[in-house]
């Protein structure tokens, strides 16, 4: 019987414990061929290439714990690198996970962050291959991703050309829409506000689109993270093209519509520039019979930068677009 | 002319200066065939397999800025990724890295971890292949290496059988040395002194014998990073088995003997407890002809646990050696 205290820090697990304790929670897929437990892990490459992406997320810079519970947080920093590993036209296959956790961390917390990790794996048709443990007074958390481009060539920024289209597939402006929502304060309220919030918090990326638009003959594509506008800029600047994009062939989301109705803000803006819903944008042949998962939104032209049609730019182009 | 202040740092050259300018330093090797600048990178994995680790090294934790200059400590973060590589009997082929820096690091701080980074994976054959850079208010390196089998089966810890022979190579107890100096505050004194220093500041791994000793039929292998006796009995563990150490059989290295007799500790312990020298330990077929760089110090046998002859051990076993 607990009286004194009943939360069950990683502090008293132990280092070893911590390790069997992640590692129990994490079945591999068929792409693991040796997983947690010895000096390395062993994934398939079938392709005789593989590719990899890395990023650090540090607690207070990318994630809040109390604006984002550990699940969340798993599945988004997760989804943020298999998102990466999409965006080059590959399937995504491991996950390999640096984690720095402080000794009072309570297990629960531990074993929802390692859930969230699992599912979003499950989600990308990956799994956790293995990681290292480490105290540390922050979260910290290294998450490394690796993909299969099934015999693709990889579907690089630099390869726009003018008379292509810009297409979109994937949520835009949800996650910005929720982060303005939490930083107003605004946490509770209708169903619909509460999937902006949600949408901030676990990202959905179209992983399966990835591969498809290479094999539909994208030319350039990425991950929308920092926002579509900054980064269909690093599309123009290494295609050296013009991106036009038209603000009428948006789609805007209704949790998106009803956050900017309720805090009185341009819905457009969050669309155009908010980041973190890891969208795909590519640029496709003029002509290409596009499935419904994706939505043109704009063409390749000469030029430079990234225009969007009826709108004030700032002299520097289109990262001063507010 | 700099009058007020003439230390540039990262902070002044922003997050596309820093990249940009780490970047420029590292060139790649062959089996990067796309490096820095996309969602990810791609890298040959002519195996068809790919082996991946990965270590979350935080300052404070892992390395002391004023003990280890930033050059030392890139050198050694990727040492340990790279040599957990060749411990599968793979040869290493890239490194990613997730930094988190302050703002106010200096820019010749990070040039020198960079260079640092650079020259151990030349060492190992291998090259950094992409990354990611935030901000962090301690340095936080987030290492991944990878590494190609080349059609060999993985050598794993579990694969130790009775009879067999256990033998190491690369520096044991060198580090251990050089961090006892420290933590005495020798720091300067003999060049004998400063090479076990040195060490402590840069390993040196055999990254070559890892996949030679594979092609030798090691049948279980492993990187030497916490201890000679507590990485072994990971092997025993795994694999069901007693290794038996001859003492006798142990190389002492100068720098070991030196600077155990400067503090009066026992060179041994250094070289059977002391980790991140990062050798190599290996298990083979009794009869192995093995080449001048590897030592035979033990063998197999039934049982369980590490033992050390003529030594006291502990209720608990090798992990209370002392």
């Amino acid at each position: 019987m607990c009286v004194r205290r009943c939360v069950i820090t990683v502090g008293e697990l132990g280092e070893f414990g911590v390790v069997n304790r992640i590692t129990g929670r994490l079945p591999q897929s068929a792409a693991v061929m040796l997983g947690p437990g010895d000096d390395a892990a062993l994934v398939a490459a079938p392709d005789g290439r593989v590719v990899v992406t890395t990023d650090l997320l540090l607690e207070g810079r990318h994630f809040r714990r109390d604006w984002s519970g550990p699940y969340d947080v798993g599945r988004k920093a997760a989804a943020q690198n298999l998102a990466d590993v999409a965006a080059m036209g590959a399937a995504p296959t491991a996950l390999v996970i640096g984690l720095g956790i402080p000794a009072d961390l309570p297990l629960t917390w531990l074993d929802e962050l390692t859930d969230g990790f699992r599912e979003e794996c499950e989600a990308a048709g990956a799994s956790v291959a293995g990681g290292d443990v480490t105290r540390c007074d922050l979260v910290v958390l290294g998450v490394t991703a690796l993909g299969d481009l099934g015999g693709r060539a990889p579907v690089r920024r630099d390869g726009a050309r003018p008379g292509q289209v810009v297409a979109v597939t994937g949520r835009l402006g949800h996650a910005a829409a929720g982060w303005a929502l939490l930083e107003a304060g605004v946490t509770a309220g209708s169903p619909v506000l509460e999937r902006a919030v949600a949408a901030h918090r676990r990202p959905r990326p179209p992983y399966e689109e990835g591969p498809r638009a290479a094999e539909l003959g994208a030319s350039a594509m990425l991950d929308v993270s920092d926002g579509l506008l900054q980064d269909l800029g690093h599309v123009a600047a290494a295609s050296g093209v013009r991106v036009e994009l038209d603000p009428q062939a948006f789609e805007v989301g209704e949790p998106v519509a009803a956050a900017a109705k309720e805090l009185g803000a341009d819905p457009l803006e969050w669309v155009l520039t908010g980041g973190e819903d890891h969208a795909l944008a590519a640029v496709f042949p003029a002509g290409t019979r596009l499935p419904e998962a994706w939505r043109v939104v704009g063409r390749v032209v000469e030029g430079e930068g990234v225009l969007v049609y009826g709108r004030e730019m700032g002299p520097g182009g289109w990262d001063h677009f507010r």
